[in-house]
């Protein structure tokens, strides 16, 4: 505590960091090595990627801290999606030990406030600061510590939510992309594929779609356009309509 | 503690109680005193309604229970929307009185977990069990205890975001209801008014709401056809949209 602060023994955050590469969407994890005394290891598995709170923090102040903490990055769009506090949740033998050797109470209940944030696996350095995370494909995800396959399926279903009314996607790709790759970060969450003609003609009305003069470099195939999302063209052009109407 | 059941001291539900009379939307509130050993009130103001969790308890069952206590009914709609942590949501003069006078620590933060309910004012007694809760008009909120003017405008704002996406402005009526009702707690929530006819039409293509032989009783005007909604039909005929797209 060389900073004066103090953490907060019993509220956590928890980050479920998304990331698309143009093919799978991606999980953030951490690799979580208990060993003992004489450095033998006890075990070794898999984490999302969380942190306690400091005493003068706000829980989005600390979400942001750990993003940065693991990415480099500021402003990485991020949601509050659910808060975990089943008195179970900390109770698996491993956990306990990993509690104990860290010098808290696995008695005790941890909150923790459940986030997920959103971005393009291209715009992170992984080796930021020497930290042990790795991206994974969702589907290869086995079992994770704690209760945080719990919290990655609950971030799971928040996402696809949100993605079928809030135009999130966006967040996944790059500052330029092609419709193309549009249709796929659709596709993957969704697990569904859609015509391609009829995506692109729901795409010409989105006003706030931007084609750019720009288009794709070094592809082997044709290169496509480029396109922008502009939230502002967004907050001003669309409207809002009774969507269970349908 | 007869039930040798415990609090926990840093986990509170906070429960949003939404209640819609055919004319407003309402909001559950309790009143809090707080006397000196004489007996003389010190103050005297309003909170939203909730409780610390007890210890094996999850919050679910905590917002369960705390819902069961005010109204005595259980299966009512209840959502988690947001949790509330800022180090200074308890620091307002008359709250760490309130706390010191409840045996708390004022100076210990507390992680309040936000959940909304919706349901048709005139299925709950208030006076049941004595307890000392009122409905009062949205509108008419004034300065609420603790943080929970916020906590109620964030609930307000995960209802009516909501509202736009599914179909949940029918837990606020009762089991049948008039399309001239349903048509108020949509106006009333979003705060807009529709066009009479094309909501009607929109309404007509909605499976999942059911015309039955039915009509209101009692009501000095022509008496008009009741509707129930089906969430099992809901279910089975509703398409998932990119809602964005629009």
């Amino acid at each position: 505590m060389i900073s004066g602060k103090k953490l907060n023994d019993y509220i956590s955050v928890d980050c479920v960091v998304f990331g698309f590469d143009f093919e799978k969407l991606n999980v953030l994890v951490v690799e979580r090595t208990l060993s003992d005394d004489s450095g033998k290891v006890e075990f070794s598995d898999l984490t999302l990627t969380g942190n306690h709170i400091y005493e003068d923090e706000t829980i989005v102040e600390a979400a942001d801290r750990i993003l940065f903490d693991l990415t480099g990055l500021y402003d990485i769009y991020l949601e509050q999606f659910k808060t975990f506090a089943s008195p179970d949740r900390l109770k698996k033998e491993n956990d306990r030990k990993w509690l104990l050797h860290d010098g808290r109470n696995p008695d005790k209940r941890i909150v923790s406030i459940g986030f997920f944030a959103l971005l393009a696996t291209q715009k992170v350095t992984l080796e930021w600061k020497g930290r042990n995370v790795k991206w994974m494909p969702i589907g290869e995800v086995k079992e994770l510590a704690f209760d945080h396959n719990l919290i990655l399926e609950e971030a799971l279903k928040a996402l696809r939510n949100k993605l079928l009314h809030e135009p999130i996607g966006f967040e996944l790709l790059p500052d330029k992309f092609t419709l193309s790759q549009l249709q796929k970060v659709y596709e993957i969450i969704l697990d569904t594929t859609f015509d391609k003609r009829n995506f692109r003609k729901k795409v010409a009305r989105m006003k706030y779609l931007i084609p750019l003069e720009e288009k794709q470099k070094g592809v082997a195939h044709k290169p496509a356009r480029l396109y922008l999302f502009s939230r502002e063209v967004y907050e001003l052009t669309h409207k809002e309509i009774l969507n269970f109407i349908v």
